[in-house]
Order: structure tokens, then C-alpha cells, then sequence
């Protein structure tokens, strides 16, 4: 049994449900498709991991570190100004196909999609996400205002909130069977807007 | 039993289980939830409605006609040109609230994320959906140009697909816990932009 709870927590199928929840979403992830990928009886899903629930918010944390730690790099260095910001969403155009984000977009926008119908949980987490999101952008514009690179007039705020939505809309697009043309204009015009934010 | 079917098809059964469908989605709404809703139990809605797969697809087709057609209209009529885009997404302003847009969105595109779950028969629609939506967008844009109101050196390709990606993100937006004031800035940086595309 030791073998087993070793086994569960091995990185490979830890990698595997979160896929699997990522790609197909809370609803349509049923235990017997986590018993598919993890090899595990129902019972021991319950056993070790707790229950669908339990291991969905995990599998969320899961994401957070390993995905959207690492993808928002670019804006978690103040001094990136607008620079980090359009390196922020052109990265995407790599990841569409390589790290699988066509038809995936991302675990945790998907998430707050649905999260009226989710636990307390998971709103609480999602809300957090959300919440460091637009402090990432936010503390970006502010360092660009602060060092007089900010075009004069732009509202800190609302400039923030236009590229959540934004994140929204390209994370949210490559889940649909929109082409991969659809996805770069739509990066095409954040770069665009992101570029006219600087002071002449 | 015709009584029966009259009441099936009823406005106001479909209406409901069309927001049933539009709120939960497909794979979180259960035929328990639809006989809960329409009163019917399993063998008459498998009966009446052939089912799940099918319910869902009428369901969609339901709110393309009853709901996209009418928020689409200021997108209908080429000669509104810019204004009329403007006035479509503006509208989304006051549908927030009193047609219950938050926490539900748009139906098709909330599909269309999904897409990759569902029967070819819903990828087709969702598909048509789309080209059609591009092709408002589109048909407004040249208008534009053509009357010399658009502004030099716009690519309508890439503007069209920007619109496109900017609402999925404000219809998924309002999906998510964001506050209304997110919305409302997303709303304003959409205007914003859809205005700096005219010909001075």
C-alpha cells in the first residue's frame, strides 16, 4: 500500500489528472475517467486523495505553480514596463501548439467560467488568481507611469481590466475551433494596444 | 398525452430549459435537472425530445434566434459602420444585469469553448455561429472603408478577429466572480478602440 500512495503521488500521474481536468473541465471529468489515467480503484481515489472535489482544487493549485507561475514571468518584474506585458501575451503564440494550449487555454480562466457552479473552495481560490492577475498588470503600468513612460491620460485601472478581459478572450478563444489566425490577430491587437500605451 | 405534448412545446418550458442549458452548460445539466424544470419524466423527454444530445442542439438553436439575432441587430444593417459596432457592445452595459447576462454570458460562445467535448452536429452550428459573427463584424468594416471612413493602413482581417477575441473575453468575463466595474472597463477599452479606427 505504501507502493500505492508513492505511486499517487508521483509526478507522472499527478501531470496526468491535471490534464485531464484542464482539457475537460469539473463537469465533464467523471472519477472513472481519474480511476482511466491514474490506475487507481474508486475506493482508493476516495482513500488518498480525498474525493473528486479535493483533488480538483488540487489540481488546481498544481497548475498555478507549475503553469501560471512560470507563464506570468514576464510580468512579475516591475521593471518589465509595457515590454513584459507584450512578451507576457506574445509568449502564447509558441505555446499554442507546443505546450498544448489550443483547445486547453488555461486551466484556471476556465475555471472562473464556471464558478457559480462550484464550491466555496475553488471560488476562493479563483478569486485569488484573479486578484494577483490584475496586481501583476497593475504594478507593471504603475512603474511605467512612475518612470514618465505612461502616456499621459490612461486610466491605470481600466487599462488593467481591458487586458484581464482580454486574457479572457484569447484564453478562452483557443478552446474553440476559431483557426490559429483568429488567435495571433487577436494577440496582433493586444501587442498593438500595449505598444500605443507608451509615451511618445 | 397530446396535452402533453402541447405543454412540451410551450414557450415558456423551452424558454427554462434553455436557461437551464445556457447557465449550467451541457455536462453539468443532468435529465434530472430537465425533468425537474419541464415537469416530464425521462421516457417523455426521450420521447418529445429525443433526448439529451438533441435537446441540447434546439436548445442552442432556440437562443441563436431568440437572443443572438436580436442583440446582433446594430451588426445587421452595414450602413450603421462603426457606430453600429460600437452600439452592439455598448448595449451589453444595461443586458448585464436585467437580461441576466452575468454569471451566464453567451450561450453559443460558452459552447464554443467547449466545443472539442461536443457532437459534430454542435461543432457544426457553433461553426456557422462564428463565420457568421466574423462576417457582421466584417461587413461593417468594409462599409466603412468604402465610404472612406476608416482610418489608413487598418487590416479588417485582424481587426474582425480582435472583436471576435475581445467578445469571447467580455462574454466570459461575465461568467467569472469579476466585478461589474471589470466589465464595464473592458466595455470602454472595446469603444475605445473601435472609435480610434476612424478616418480622422
Amino acid at each position: 500500500m505504501e507502493q500505492l500512495i508513492q505511486r499517487s503521488l508521483s509526478e507522472e500521474i499527478l501531470d496526468k489528472t491535471m490534464m485531464l481536468f484542464w482539457e475537460k473541465g469539473y463537469f465533464n471529468t467523471s472519477i472513472d475517467d481519474v480511476t482511466t489515467v491514474t490506475g487507481f480503484n474508486r475506493a482508493a481515489i476516495y482513500k488518498y486523495f480525498g474525493g473528486k472535489d479535493q483533488l480538483f482544487l488540487a489540481m488546481l493549485q498544481r497548475f498555478r505553480k507549475n503553469v501560471t507561475d512560470v507563464v506570468t514571468v514576464p510580468l512579475q518584474t516591475k521593471t518589465n514596463g509595457l515590454k513584459g506585458m507584450r512578451d507576457f501575451f506574445n509568449q502564447f503564440l509558441e505555446l499554442y501548439e507546443s505546450k498544448g494550449l489550443k483547445s486547453r487555454g488555461c486551466f484556471l480562466i476556465s475555471t472562473a467560467v464556471d464558478v457559480h457552479a462550484h464550491n466555496k473552495d475553488v471560488a476562493a481560490f479563483i478569486k485569488d488568481f484573479l486578484d494577483d492577475l490584475r496586481a501583476l498588470f497593475q504594478n507593471l503600468l504603475v512603474y511605467t507611469r512612475d518612470e514618465g513612460m505612461l502616456k499621459q491620460g490612461v486610466d491605470i485601472g481600466s487599462v488593467t481590466d481591458f487586458l484581464v478581459g482580454n486574457l479572457f478572450g484569447l484564453m478562452t478563444l483557443c478552446r474553440s475551433s476559431a483557426p490559429r489566425q483568429v488567435f495571433e490577430n487577436h494577440i496582433g491587437g493586444i501587442d498593438n494596444f500595449i505598444s500605443g500605451l507608451s509615451a511618445k
